[in-house]
């Protein structure tokens, strides 16, 4: 343990880069529920899950018991372009709140996906090019995902098929062309290339697309196209497991100065970031060995975790995707089109949505307009431009940090800064301009979509 | 010296961080000429430029003697919010050329500015406010500068005007809104706020302004408005003396590794990041005790280096700021408006353009679709998305590079990458649809150019 004084940021060297993810399911007494077979209801086992997913990621999804699994090395030498990531230490914004709580941030933003997607990304393509696949089909919302994916295709030479939401992909024509230097083929959704895209296309005949649609399209092309699987950047274990990575490097780097945080906040769309931020940390609690406070943010348009139902759900709108037993707001559930902050996602990753069920994480939705303050307070003493969904965490944080002020307590304060937001000047400008509003679903809206969650074995 | 091998990324530490900058004007024996008053033709001393510059940095501009010059602790921990920068071995890119020779870059990208350009500029608003100024104005075209400017004075708590290159502001609506982030005006330029912008607009009503008719509005308001001053972000010497942080990071971690660069390479506009990158190389050269050569790359669209004349000239279009002796294409010399790669200003640093006539530096220019295949073949191996301006030096490194291919030769080449690219996609997106183009001013425009060339004592 180093006694010398916190620099500004901790950097790991490249030794100390982790040589294993962290799968916390090996400490969890309650394990998250096995995804289902949408047709019989039945878990779904490793031969069932093939025709989706590459076969070495599916024994990942399906491994509740292997607390350490080790990150090949072609992986490791890819983290190593852009990890081990700084943890931060905001005395500038400590300094600004004239807080005595200690702020830390570990940062993801330091590569050109803009997020922590890439961590899961090269690991998805990695397996993919060990089974020797052509490549790989995915969906993208806001960008930062499809852009991770290119990015590490690109690097392994797979060929990338990306389903992008028809409203981004008009909206941020830049996010579409940073895909294109790398590589990839970006499909607006939904698109009249697949049978469920004409299907929503007939149906909803000016629908600007979701997630839940574009998941459906990328894994129909997966399914039907010889060499291809699915690929997906949240919600799933995989991905929580691989974005362990962010924790791991966290927790190495407070252990060597000494420091325990004590409460560690975390954005939540599918739940990748903030399940990879805690999963040691969880860890330990879970064994008992420590406490943590855990604070999952959401936005209020779109509240999974604090006004969603913790069932079965499909994963995607044209339900050819495996159910998962998530918080969900229903797979039709689609947030306000002002809401302007990301993580608008309808469901909420199985471990994540355990580990709050079992009470062992809170919850908080926060409204983007405050959200957008909090970012741009960050901004202008922390230096880094943050993205919109980053800036939920920020403003937790920062109000975590401003009870301090008022109680006097010295708290360690934790987050998760997941990205930059240069791409989401649209929503800065709308910001500034005063035209941002906040949109909190009715309860009337959330209960019609509760009602068309599926029916389910044991599920009322 | 360490053993181990080389990393990807070498981080210095904190306690590494530069303590001086390095005035290579210092080691040179013709020092840079002096800036002239206009109407006399005289060389201007500390007094003349008061109404224009901030005091400490017209100490800065004028000294030529001393070689060290401290950097005051309070910049030092603004620096710390994103340096030390990484020098990245880019093994990545060594392997996909496969050359022998190895590849360095000192890479500046990872700030909200997206560049090297916050080096400067948050000296500059730090001595600005240490004479208790109210604010600074500024030009900025493509914007980094701008945007670097606006971040320092937001942190510094200083008012920040910044004249935006007109066609810049309305292709660039997204660095504008960073910079509002940051609490800055942006005004377009030429605007008719001013004396010297109303008389641009009477005599040439559609104009999309340029870098040098910027500079003369921010100058205007700058000696105009109590309590302001004109800050510059490339060009002077007092830039380049910030700017040598770079060199005299890269210089420490290379030292640390044993490693001596044989060939330096930077993009060149108006020198400021090939000037800081080479100063304590260039001073170990001037004074005999190394050598190395030293490559500036430049737009052949706006080749002051390579085509300019040495001379003593405008630095902006309205005529208002002192003479500078430099390599210049004429003060109203425009680039064509397809040239998308920055790097646009006129003439180039005095400190360089000596330096250059000495015969102690190089010099090519390059076209810009070569540049931008290069950007895209680096980005796809490197993980980065190089800004056009930093992708000048990325294709001559690759040049170099695979000329060691074909010799066998282990060369070792360190370059310059500024900064990313991610305000550039439009520039990408012309690149990949096939729209881009290169343009070659011909003589007879650069002719035309140099007759307007001022009438200045002993130069004819």
């Amino acid at each position: 343990m180093s006694t010398e004084k916190i620099p500004y940021k901790i950097y790991l060297s490249e030794e100390e880069l982790p040589r294993t993810w962290y799968n916390v399911r090996a400490d969890m007494k309650t394990k998250p529920a096995p995804l289902l077979n949408p047709g019989t209801g039945q878990p779904m086992g490793y031969d069932d899950l093939r025709p989706v997913f590459c076969d070495e990621l599916i024994r990942q999804e399906l491994d509740n018991d292997t607390r350490e699994i080790p990150i090949p090395e072609e992986i490791r030498d890819f983290y190593k372009m852009y990890r081990p990531a700084p943890l931060v230490r905001a005395y500038c914004l400590e300094k600004k709140l004239g807080t005595p709580a200690k702020i830390y941030y570990k940062f993801e933003g330091n590569n050109t996906s803009g997020s922590h997607k890439l961590n899961s990304a090269i690991a998805q393509a990695y397996y993919a090019k060990q089974q020797r696949l052509k490549g790989v089909t995915t969906e993208t919302g806001a960008g930062q995902w499809g852009t991770a994916l290119s990015m590490a295709c690109a690097y392994l030479g797979l060929d990338c098929k990306v389903y992008m939401v028809k409203c981004s992909y008009e909206q941020k024509p830049f996010r579409r062309e940073v895909m294109r230097v790398y590589g990839a083929s970006v499909t607006p959704s939904p698109s009249p290339e697949t049978e469920v895209g004409r299907r929503i296309l007939a149906e909803h005949p000016g629908t600007t697309g979701s997630l839940g649609c574009a998941i459906s399209e990328a894994v129909e092309v997966a399914t039907t196209t010889p060499g291809y699987r699915y690929v997906l950047g949240s919600v799933l274990n995989q991905v929580l497991l691989h974005q362990s990575i962010i924790g791991v490097e966290t927790k190495t780097a407070l252990d060597k100065y000494g420091v325990k945080p004590d409460i560690i906040i975390g954005c939540a769309g599918g739940g990748s970031n903030l399940g990879g931020l805690i999963s040691p940390f969880m860890g330990q609690k879970l064994r008992g060995e420590a406490d943590y406070r855990f604070i999952a943010v959401e936005p209020a348009s779109c509240p999974s975790f604090t006004r969603g139902r913790f069932a079965y759900d499909f994963c995607d709108t044209g339900m050819v995707c495996p159910l998962a037993k998530m918080y969900t707001l229903g797979s039709n559930f689609i947030p306000s089109a002002n809401h302007a902050g990301g993580l608008r996602y309808h469901g909420m990753s199985p471990v994540l949505a355990q580990l709050y069920h079992d009470g062992l994480m809170e919850a908080v939705a926060v409204e983007q307009t405050k959200v957008f303050e909090a970012a741009e307070q960050f901004a202008r003493v922390e230096g880094i431009l943050p993205a919109p969904e980053s800036s939920h965490a920020i403003r937790v944080a920062i109000d975590e940090a401003l009870r301090c002020k008022e109680t006097g307590e010295e708290k360690t304060i934790l987050f998760g800064l997941t990205g930059t937001g240069y791409f989401d000047m649209v929503a800065y400008e709308k910001f500034h301009d005063g035209t941002m509003t906040d949109t909190i679903p009715t309860n009337a809206e959330l209960e019609a979509s509760f009602a068309r969650l599926p029916k389910v074995p044991g599920q009322s």
